[in-house]
């Protein structure tokens, strides 16, 4: 094995190369350039990391990832506390709350069902949602899963629990992605896409 | 500004989008990764990341990085004294030593001539290779810099600068890289490889 560094330099380029999206190259680049950035970068890349390692906690109420608890979207009062949309994963609910659209709270389930898996309903946040609609403050619930079967599957499950609430269910619209090219669509999207239809004009 | 996570969150993204090869999605990708796996990697990986800042130092002999100086390279007494190879970057030395044909030692320039750029020969680590040279150990200076206008130009200023002294200079061989299409390479590495093509049978 050839030593042109240090085992402590190498071990670092192992912890960053299992970060998605950097395999073993891109790994000791960043390394190289971590090094050449030790005061800029490296360093409070470091407490950062640390710190946010100490600090983070799952919040209580939606299962979101935060360093406080209830977290910055369930303490938001500017928030519509009568609507809530249901993830599977706190990357959904980044994703959705960055395109602003949605100004209602979040419940992240922490998966799917899925019976290759051995994922049943008790091993997903699904009582806590239950609790948080029989407490009567919820008009809505928004089904926003992944359009994949195991989603669809859970999404199926939900609809069915919630529908002994007094609660509107409601579930993501499918169809032709924004820029997306036809051409390149399957048909389950394209299916999907012209049933649901909307009218231009008279 | 949504604020589904708190700022602390927010600047470890954005700190972790500043390596090569992370952008702003996979940096929250990862982000939400380490969350999850805070005790077996993202807590390691903050403290390998402050160990490592800590304690790098420049190789004062040849110029890498290392935890130690005189680094791995230098002090490792299999290696072959009498042959120099000289690199314009850690990155350079490392991916020689990763390809275990050379078993001599290195020499970081620290960059290339660049008359665009205002890099003089005194902004290189220049001064310390014709020291080396001069010390009278070294046999063969091998000129591995990278093949663009300004590594050939450095080369050619090196190649200058070394032959007062005693000693064998080389460079790399252009050519075809193994396993590429002659359809996909240059003129230039055509030329080169055909220029410089070896016998292969009487």
């Amino acid at each position: 094995m050839p030593r042109s560094h240090s085992a402590d330099i190498d071990r670092l380029i192992q912890l960053l190369a299992r970060l998605p999206g950097l395999g073993p190259r891109s790994a000791r680049r960043s390394v190289l350039q971590l090094l050449k950035k030790r005061e800029a970068v490296m360093k409070p890349l470091a407490l950062a990391l640390r710190d946010v390692a100490d600090r983070v906690v799952v919040c209580d109420t939606c299962g979101n990832l935060d360093t406080q608890d209830p977290c910055h979207v369930c303490v938001d009062v500017r928030r519509d506390k009568s609507v809530i949309c249901v993830v599977e994963d706190v990357a959904d609910l980044w994703a959705l709350d960055r395109s602003e659209t949605f100004k209602g709270r979040y419940h992240v389930l922490g998966g799917t069902l899925s019976a290759l898996d051995g994922v049943g309903p008790e091993d997903l946040n699904i009582v806590a949602l239950g609790q948080r609609v029989a407490n009567g403050e919820i008009e809505e619930v928004i089904l926003a899963l992944n359009a994949t079967v195991d989603g669809q599957t859970t999404s199926h499950y939900l609809a069915e629990l919630l529908a002994k609430h007094d609660v509107k269910v409601t579930a993501l619209a499918h169809g032709v992605p924004v820029g997306g090219e036809l051409d390149y669509l399957d048909d389950g999207t394209l299916s999907a896409a012209l049933r649901a239809r909307t009218k231009v004009s008279e």
